[in-house]
């Protein structure tokens, strides 16, 4: 069988990992990298062993005969890139949030439908396995649903001389840590349950008005350089949400997001009750699945092959104890979307999240920001 | 020193623990006891080795010369108990919530304002060596206030076939879960932070509408009878509750509390984030504190005496390692409350819970119940 | 019933925990107490509010009428002790290890025979609620017995300027880690399995041959005094042991014990492996019981009375999820001494470890110390 | 740069795993794979996308131009084909335990330093980047050595009707626990000492002395199939050793490992005790570092590269947090000989273990069958 050939589109932290979860597949061509110079193209390119590269997605899409584009660039590019691959016919997985807004997002949801690509976000915390094991338990023995908890907590953004590109309304969008993380946990909770977010209130907060924005640009998640010169920079998004929801069956929950929280570097966590046990994840620990019950010993169901059911069990590589982290749910995401092209199926019947699932997300982070303003429960 | 006179009203699982506690502080007399019936007093001062039982609290407080007394009974005696006893000039040490709602709270401080008394509300967790160090710690390394994050959690009304006298509003007041443990989580956090909780919005929920009643009495936390015969019985009073809020100063923050969460038996957990580090403590790890950092490696501080600081040091008994927990939290409580009456102290300088921090509680559970009626954001 | 009437010997922190653990009983007059000098024994009867008090133990036995007595002392002291009360028809509660050596603990034994009293030892961690459900498991469930691990790890002998009574062999014995704490592990895995510690080889190590004796005298687990003057002092006991062992069936396992492991604080830990499955327990997670499993998700099983079975359930005072910890199991271990003095029953029906048991504990540091120094296989 | 052109012989779960490293590397061609027949090897290299494929090393060898050779193949073809490949001129990466026996190993030794080829053995444990951050931490903050504990424990030999080749001496050796887990403990240990083990005493025990062998052949690690038919087996091969040791300097230790306790996936610990703090690490909990102290808080160091030193931060691919595991100890494991390779470093400044360390892990093999035969202490 032919390979299909894919390109990837920004070359950060995150563009990097697809290429290297792409490698670890077998059956896909790397033809393509674009970053924002020909420089750093040509630079990434080379590190990676990619044949082509490019200055910007316009000559990639012109040059390259690609089957699946990556979009890993920052926020404000996803919608003129998701745009451009899938006029012209190209699939497209494309990193969170899908868009600036929800306009932006009515449109591409058209233009999909129109030009018949597949689609794809990578919502990634859904290709866990023991995530999928959870959404099997919940559909199958956690009974009626009682309620749902839990939280995405960061700290690279504690520090007031902490300066990211994502701060900046233009270029990341009025959210931050509800777009960026957020939408994860939204993202998680409603695949697990099945059921949308329907209607929530919100309280967000901003910790640092003012920040100190370095003179030079510097990269997410890296160690900070004494010597750094600053400019003050007033600050428009928010550091912190916590909101309360209800799903479309009426099930309350409530979330607290934040990227000011000291000591959590990663820590996504959610809790779903139902009247017969409850069932609770945690990205930092995430080879153990936690079921509680009321009459018999709590569980720890470790990731292990054997002990898992159907697809859970099929999304592991390792056997039991040898710790699967992010990068094989990455792998597992971009997997499924390629699973879902080859064999030409109904994105219904798969795992990945799709345009409209991240158009969902979108909506939800509007209408937390609406909350927060207006102080009152809003739809979603 | 003559040693102080006490009397227990109420001895349940909770009158029985503060019977041993007053055993373990070496210096107090338990002269008397009092239960709902002549019977189970008598049988109480037996089992508990006390002198004197009355049936009902008028006659203790007619025969007995105290000093203090305890109001271990259900919610809809606090008022009445902690009333008379008041007027005699009796030290007040009362279970919570204090009362069933705030008007009976406002009565209460008048009368004890006006008979000069000392009062005291069983908040216990404040008592804890750990939570001690907390509160040190918050006012001195964490810096700006962030946010703050908890939840109070509990299985033992999970199925619908428990049943407790607190379900219903006449015997438990209006709020169950809020006012049960969730005064708890607000008292606890207020304790830390030194400031109040201004406003808040909330939603509450029943999840069993309908609950089985057991035709005869049953105890709270014990094994369920198979043989139970049921009556059916609408409830009133929320399972489920979830809160975001804003300290005086404007910090935000949000809890969850909930009473039918498998697996949960009675998880307490706090965290208190600021510019410097976070700080978090669970009442099931309780001889942990966790301290995290953005930009060191995070800690867990043991319960060690030789670890802690002044009076944190002071409230262990036993070396680290060796586990304390809810009944020295316990001993704590008490012993606080006695030390201020022994030394003639100005409650301020001590850490018991007073009658206004109870009404405080109150409030906050009343303003709870209106914000979920209401669905908007209410002061406090 | 007429209460018990129960003497203390010695007044440091067990001593004190001992009074502590009496009064929460309710049906135990403590009389007396005695210290090394008048003075001491005079202040610990006001701190503890027990009428009597005597300079050393003669004149307690002169004086009072004791039902039972309980032996607090240094190692040194519990020969003599022991031997004098037993020889009084007193019941002796000593305090562990039993004696300095195995010659003592022979005279002892027969004493006991003779005199016709009861004889308990403190270990007093057969006495957690987990512990004994532990021990249901391991003969109900687990299956044929594979092998067992475990330790028990502290850190207050970690510096050089570390010194206690337990250092100098004239008051201790000649063995420190193993006496001190190696003989709780061995007594809670013989009580577990029910089978004794036939034959064992042993390393030991001391890794301060030389520490620094203040001048003046210090108290066990407490602060050090930065000012302290210090005198050389050569060290015999060992602050470290590993051992391999085999059960009267064969069944192998081993341990660790350690004075010097810095961050361990009272880290006892262990695991017993079979068939079916695996158990294991640690103090420092007292509330918790680990159940493994090859083919199902592994269990933690709460120290919660209504998932515990017969005396475990029984053992247990608070519901689920209120920790209970050091202070109970204290409690539990006098208490099980105290039913069988009570009920005039056979100790084989109780739980308590008794002098005979103790003499075991004897023989097993004994075999350690000869098989360390002679490297190779010794029978206990 | 030209690449690195690589070959793979054995293409199950870890020879598959190889391959995938591999390509995560970007710089290395997989240009070949061997199995044990023509049809498995077509199969793997379809499956992996590798060119080349040959039934059989030999084939392989002769018509391969390779760099590099990966030996995936059970124990006894470890000798044979790691022997060819050298003298061919071959650079060789084998998985463990290096050979056999160390008779075989002597000569490996010998033809590699005839044949100037570079050598590892795959002790991927090195390769985490917490564990080279504990590297760094013994040798610059631990103070003195005081002593060594740990373990490595399975459960997939659990029930009498486990079988995999591993058990058969003819294929495996005459060891198997110890060969295939202990040896990864042992060389972790000395790895992160820098010391070798000199002497030491064991115990072994075989728990089931009589195996159901499927008629049919299974594979490792897979869930089992309830209609196989067996045949008995006798098992000659430990399913359990309990290990006490001397490092060169005196230092002592100790480890278990076992195969058969219920419960444990790959739980591999190690925990390093000194005079300044103590320091442990477990592989299922691979991204956080403990680090003990006896008068300060301790601490729990996340797998962040911000938070990590030298090679330990160059070892993290992604943000702390985001978790990384088995697979990229793997990748770097792989990564590090091949950066020797390409730099024609010397192996001393590297990290990973050279055929003379694979040779020292089956001399310790050897000594704790000896020891525990002869019950006694032995040299290694």
């Amino acid at each position: 069988m032919a390979k299909l050939k894919a390109g990837v589109i920004g070359t950060g932290f995150v563009g990097e990992a697809h290429v290297e979860a792409l490698r670890r597949l077998h059956n896909i061509d790397v033809k393509a990298v674009a970053a924002s110079s020909l420089e750093s193209s040509k630079k990434a390119a080379a590190k990676l062993n990619v044949p082509n590269y490019y200055a910007g997605y316009e000559k990639m899409l012109a040059q390259e005969d690609l089957d699946v584009v990556h979009n890993c660039t920052p926020n404000k590019l996803h919608f003129p890139i998701n745009k451009a691959f899938m006029e012209a016919g190209v699939h497209v997985f494309s990193e969170k949030p899908l868009v600036m807004n929800s306009s932006e997002g009515e449109k591409l949801l058209k233009i999909a439908a129109k030009n018949n690509v597949y689609t794809g976000v990578n919502y990634n915390y859904r290709h866990y396995p023991l995530v999928k094991e959870m959404q099997n338990k919940v559909r199958q023995q956690i009974g009626q649903l009682f309620h749902i908890r839990g939280y995405y907590l960061q700290d690279w953004m504690l520090f007031d001389t902490d300066y990211s590109w994502r701060i900046d309304p233009e270029k990341g969008g009025k959210s931050r840590v509800v777009a960026d993380i957020g939408s994860h946990f939204c993202d998680l909770l409603q695949y697990l349950t099945g059921q949308k977010i329907s209607r929530l209130t919100a309280a967000t907060k901003i910790v640092h008005p003012e920040r100190k924005k370095p003179v030079s640009e510097t990269k997410t998640f890296t160690q900070s350089d004494q010597n750094q010169e600053y400019e003050k920079y007033e600050v428009e998004t928010e550091d912190y949400a916590a909101v309360l929801f209800e799903l479309e069956d009426g099930t309350a929950g409530s979330f607290t997001v934040s990227q000011v929280d000291a000591g959590h570097k990663n820590d996504l966590f959610i809790e779903i009750s139902g009247s017969e046990n409850s069932l609770s994840w945690s990205q930092e620990n995430a080879n153990q699945l936690f079921i509680g019950y009321r009459d018999q010993a709590n569980q720890n169901l470790t990731r292990d092959p054997a002990l898992l059911e159907g697809k859970a069990a099929e999304r592991c590589y390792y056997p039991g104890g040898h710790i699967e982290g992010w990068s094989e749910g990455l792998k597992n995401s971009i997997k499924d979307f390629y699973d879902c092209i080859l064999q030409k199926g109904d994105p219904a019947n798969y795992d990945f999240a799709t345009f409209a699932d991240g158009q969902q997300e979108v909506k939800i982070t509007e209408a937390i920001l609406k909350s927060s303003q207006a102080e009152k429960w809003v739809e979603v």
